[in-house]
């Protein structure tokens, strides 16, 4: 049977790799990767740095594989589902293909593996479609943990809740009676939609690499500022990755 | 000026440790501990492990404070205001007695700094106390990372919110419309206390130790299972750490 190892590597700083992380990596022979577009280039050469360091059979290998376009507009589930789908059909293949019956292989997924990633959905669909693997995860440091630490704050309130939502839902509004929510997934839009009323914001963008950039204040009076910052950054170095937490002030 | 650095240690396997926490240990020539009652005795020695390992100053030394007790009953806010206080004052003298100017010491922080932890609100009074003192946050994997990569479960669905809270909100009742919501710190009288209908629970108690347990399913099947295997190994072990995943099925 294969065992494929799902590796949270982190958010962008190559210190967030975990032990389990750099022992899994050392064990596997194939590397999958599925490339994107251009941001995922940069973060497909953040990827090809740890296994120059850690990845340690002999003779392993990188495996790339070319993302299919998700379909822009529509149902977004839907338009997600379908873009699995032919995902889930690429990996059949190159596993069945690339790493031999007994063989280890994996994949490095960016941040946490359980949080906003499809790796975990798409390798079940590749099992249900009879493929059979032993697939084993590896959490990985996150972005909404990246940003706690550099901004150096807890993310919950005393014994309160901390809510993770994305950009295209912040922008339909904020949960109600929730204090602290942690955003991610946004291209700008959520944040310049939420009512800034009582609001503070912790704001990171490019979180633990070279181009990190941190804001912090009441949303009210800062927003501009960071809206700003995020199209010249955006425009700079060609992609952004930005996650912030709102927090109601007391 | 003293450096304290916060370092997240991961929920209970030594393999959570990060190539960042490590350096972070390492660097470090003091360790302040908070000594709690037997639980935390268990939680003592994985630290000391994990510094036996990873220390590496020549002559650093660990500082045990003992922590003083947090009154029950009461308004929970309140208790948990005076408990640090009186942590405040013990820590101000702890490290003005035990880290030498311009040194470098380190809490070693279960789970991540920024989730359900105290120690960066501690600090933060200790600097307010007028302890003056450079402070760096490393984040770690969390209890609801270690849960989700043991079941090897994504903790959100597509698009959708995750929720992280208390047992103690729980038991008021699950927040509307939310899909996905992850319990912590919960005796398990939040978990009795939910209306099970329409609900899975992926639960996991020790997760990352020798002693994890693991069970998913149906809430309304399992729950009585969980809570009694709950009871048993708490009676067992002496204490019981324990996290749970619940979603609303399709
Ligand atoms: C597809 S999700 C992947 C999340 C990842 N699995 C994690 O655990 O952080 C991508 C989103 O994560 C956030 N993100 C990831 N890395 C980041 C970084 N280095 N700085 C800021 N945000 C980041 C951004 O909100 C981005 O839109
Ligand atoms: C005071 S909070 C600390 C949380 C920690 N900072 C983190 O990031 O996971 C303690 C709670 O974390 C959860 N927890 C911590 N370690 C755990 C483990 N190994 N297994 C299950 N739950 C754990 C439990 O819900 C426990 O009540």
């Amino acid at each position: 049977m294969r065992t494929i190892t799902l590796v949270g590597i982190g958010a962008g700083h190559p210190g967030h790799l975990t032990l389990q992380a750099i022992e899994a990596i050392a064990a596997a022979e194939v590397f999958f990767v599925l490339e994107k577009g251009r941001a995922a280039d940069q973060l497909v050469a953040v990827r090809e740095a740890i296994l120059s360091r850690h990845a340690a059979r002999p003779g392993w290998r990188l495996v790339r594989i070319a993302d299919p376009r998700r379909a822009s507009g529509g149902d977004y589930r839907e338009a997600v589902a379908d873009w699995h789908a032919a995902r889930t059909r690429l990996l059949v293949e190159a596993i069945a293909r690339d790493l031999p019956e007994g063989g280890r292989g994996a994949f490095l997924v960016w941040g946490d593996p359980a949080l906003y990633d499809s790796a975990i959905r798409i390798l079940d669909a590749v099992a249900a479609a009879g493929l059979a693997f032993h697939l084993e995860v590896i959490p990985g440091i996150s972005a909404p943990q990246a940003l706690a630490a550099a901004h150096r704050i807890p993310l919950n309130r005393i014994g309160e809740p901390v809510h993770v939502t994305t950009g295209r839902r912040i922008g339909e509004g904020l949960p109600p009676e929730i204090d602290s929510t942690v955003v991610m997934l946004d291209d700008g839009s959520g944040l310049a939609a939420v009512d800034p009323a009582g609001l503070d914001i912790w704001w990171g963008a490019y979180l633990g690499t070279p181009d990190e950039v941190l804001m912090a204040g009441p949303l009210a009076e800062i927003r501009d500022a960071i809206l700003t910052l995020r199209a010249e950054r955006r425009a700079a170095v060609g992609w952004i990755m930005d996650t912030y937490l709102l927090r109601r002030r007391d």
